[in-house]
């Protein structure tokens, strides 16, 4: 980024942190927990919030942001599975912003929601300089993008709560090896969890269920 | 985007689209064809352009420029194929400027090149905004993307000369369909030609070198 654009672009952070922190304080006092996710276009996203609705939205009570440049496919998409949805469009924008989470969560009442999921724009660089007041950031990688993206990618891995590899079952037919994949996650990210799944087959997403109900019972406590 | 943000970078586009005018003019009085790719993490840019420069590099004399936030094994994988390639690594930037391209040029004799192929960073939002003097804009796809991409980020499929599907071997594992990504490109701009291929296969391979061919003659006359 041009050392102007990063300047101008560091002003403009503080302020949305401030307002991140304004959304963290309004999800802690409606014992809300909130996942921020962010990958490449394609990885995955929406595809594992709907397994997710479909597997969880019985026992919890699920809402979804989705953020896109344009269209409301995701969010179609979500409400189909029965869970609410807001659909942010961000016209030319790279990532969302605490401002349109608050904007979106007009939409909502946080008294009757136990987890919020916001998927971000699909992008592995703008997003992961923008908090959104989340508790968790989860980061999708998928076999076909290859296995190098973490270290290709670092900043995003790097802040990473939880990373969710998806297309497994396509491991074969691409070439990916996990064992450069887990060792490159953890070159950025030592220790950071690493969920290995496919939304297709419905491998590993057990797992996946597990770890959010888990940091859900952690962050409320 | 925050508004404030979107006026900032305005400003910022606007120098860099002056110091792109005169990369521009050199290109052409060195006549050297130059393609600016661009598209999601893990599309198959790099992967294109080792194929390329194996099939393509004994007819032309190619060099490459490398966007990366980090890291320089692009660059090595090109300069593997014997072709001339300088790494820009952009730290956490979203995109190449023009300026980085304007010194990147030292480490090339343009006199010595005809074709000159610029990867821009992964990332199919915010490289579509910035001009780097290209000839020609080459967006990339893959199958394991999905379908939709072309209206969900309009922005960089708008402004292609020519879209390149990589993976189509994935076609069936992946449930991609041609006929609605072609409606989707068309619909987001109209007529632009669409090279259907797989580089892990060399499917469709000689579209996309035909083309690069002709759009050079073409530009040289």
């Amino acid at each position: 980024m041009p050392k102007k654009r990063v300047r101008l672009a560091q002003r403009v952070v503080s302020e949305s942190d401030r307002v991140a922190e304004t959304l963290a304080a309004r999800f802690r006092e409606a014992g809300v927990w909130v996942a921020n996710l962010m990958s490449s276009p394609g990885s995955g996203k929406t595809t594992l919030l709907e397994e997710t609705a479909r597997r969880l939205g019985s026992d919890l009570r699920l809402g979804v942001i989705e953020g896109d440049l344009a269209t409301d496919r995701d969010a179609a998409r979500i409400r189909r599975t029965g869970v609410p949805c807001h659909q942010i469009n961000t016209g030319g924008g790279c990532h969302l912003s605490a401002q349109q989470v608050a904007e979106a969560l007009d939409h909502f009442d946080l008294a009757r929601l136990d987890v919020l999921f916001i998927e971000n724009v699909g992008n592995l660089v703008c997003p992961a300089e923008f908090y959104l007041g989340e508790r968790r950031r989860v980061v999708l990688a998928s076999t076909p993008e290859g296995d190098d993206k973490p270290v290709k990618y670092p900043v995003a891995f790097h802040h990473a709560d939880c990373v969710v590899l998806n297309k497994v079952d396509l491991l074969d037919a691409t070439g990916f090896s996990l064992e450069a994949f887990r060792g490159y996650v953890h070159g950025v990210k030592p220790g950071v969890p690493i969920l290995e799944l496919s939304c297709r087959t419905g491998q590993g997403l057990d797992a996946w269920l597990d770890w959010v109900r888990a940091e859900r019972r952690a962050a409320a406590k």
